[in-house]
C-alpha cells in the first residue's frame, strides 16, 4: 500500500470522549468535553487530560486541584457535542441547560454527572504546559460505576456501555467484541498492555 | 441508576491500541503494543505513551529518544495481541515472527510498520516517572497514511480504517458514524475538543 506523508499532527484513533466536571472559584460546577485524555500510569492510578489554557475549566481545575472524569454513553451524545463547543462564560450553567444531575462525589468537591455510567474522581498531581494545551495529570481517588453495567462477578460488561469513540471530528459507536488479551496464545503470563 | 463504588483505577474507554516501534542499542527494531497512549497537545503536536520501566522498549526509547506510533487495523489483531504479551528478550525479532514489513521513516531511525495504515514518527521531548509507568511525551515530526484511507480531498475516511478499540482487556471493532462535531447546533464556531 502506497503511503502519503501528511503534515505532522497528533493523529490517534479511536480515542475516548469524556465529560470533565470541576468547580469554579464561586463553587459553581462546569462541564467540558475532552478527547485528549488517557491513562498515564496504572499504580498509582493516574490519568492525563489536556486542556487549553483559555478554557473556563482550565482555571477552575488549577485552582481547586480536582476534577471528575465522567464517561458518557450514546444517550448523552448531544451533551458531549454541546459541552465541547459552548463556554460557560457565554451560555451559563451546563447542568441546567442539559438537564443533567449533579451527584456528590466521595473524595472531591466537584460533582459527578449522574447520567454518566462511569465516574472517576481525580486529584491534580502535576500540570505540564506543552503549548496549545496544558497536560493535567490526576490521581484517580474514587471510581463509581452504574450497577446496571456490572455483571454477576462485579466486572464491567462493555456490551452494555454504549460507548462513544472519537475519530477525527466524528463520533462513532462501538461494533462487536473481537477477542480479549491472550486470544492468540494461551499463555498464562498475560502482561497488562502498557 | 444506582452506582457502586469500586477500587480506584484508571478506567477509561474506549482507548486506542497502537504498535510502537523503536530501535535498541544494537540498532535492532522492536515492537510493543500500548494502550495507555493519548494526545497531550495539538500545537506543537505531541502524544504521550506510558511504558513500564521493565519493558525492553523502555530502555530503547530512552536511549534513542525516538519512537514510531503505528495504528493497526483489524487484520493486525493477532500482531497487536502478540506484541503486548511477548518480550523481545524471550522471543526475538517480532517483525520476523509476525512477517511484518519495516519501512524507513523520514525523520527518525526507528522503522514504520508497513502494514499499519497510519504511522506517527515521534521525537521524545520529556520523560515523567509516575510509578508503575513512565510517561514518554513525544513530538510528532512526520505522519504517513495509506493512500487507500484518504478520500478525494485528502481527508481520512474512517469508515475504511477498520480501527480496533480497547475496553477493559477486550478488543472491539467500531460500529457506525453517529455524527460529527457540531451536529447539535449549527454554530460555525466549532472549537476543537481538547
Amino acid at each position: 500500500m502506497a503511503k502519503r506523508e501528511l503534515q505532522p499532527r497528533p493523529l490517534l484513533y479511536p480515542v475516548p470522549l469524556v465529560l470533565v466536571t470541576c468547580l469554579d472559584e464561586q463553587g459553581e460546577a462546569n462541564i467540558i468535553t475532552l478527547a485528549w485524555v488517557g491513562t498515564v500510569c496504572s499504580t498509582p492510578p493516574q490519568v492525563g487530560i489536556a486542556v487549553r489554557p483559555g478554557r473556563y475549566s482550565h482555571a477552575a481545575i488549577q485552582q481547586t486541584e480536582e476534577f471528575v472524569i465522567n464517561i458518557p454513553n450514546r444517550e448523552l451524545l448531544d451533551a458531549v457535542d454541546y459541552c465541547g463547543r459552548v463556554s460557560r462564560r457565554r451560555e451559563g450553567d451546563k447542568f441546567a441547560a442539559l438537564g443533567l444531575t449533579p451527584l456528590p462525589a466521595s473524595r472531591v468537591s466537584a460533582p459527578l454527572i449522574g447520567e454518566c455510567p462511569v465516574n472517576l474522581e481525580c486529584k491534580l498531581t502535576q500540570s505540564l504546559p506543552l503549548g496549545s494545551h496544558d497536560l493535567f495529570i490526576g490521581e484517580v481517588v474514587a471510581v463509581h460505576v452504574d450497577e446496571g453495567l456490572l455483571d454477576e462477578q462485579g466486572f464491567i460488561d462493555y456490551s452494555k456501555a454504549e460507548a462513544i469513540a472519537y475519530l477525527g471530528n466524528e463520533y462513532w459507536s462501538l461494533g462487536k467484541r473481537l477477542g480479549s488479551v491472550g486470544h492468540v496464545r494461551r499463555s498464562p503470563s498475560v502482561e497488562h498492555l502498557g
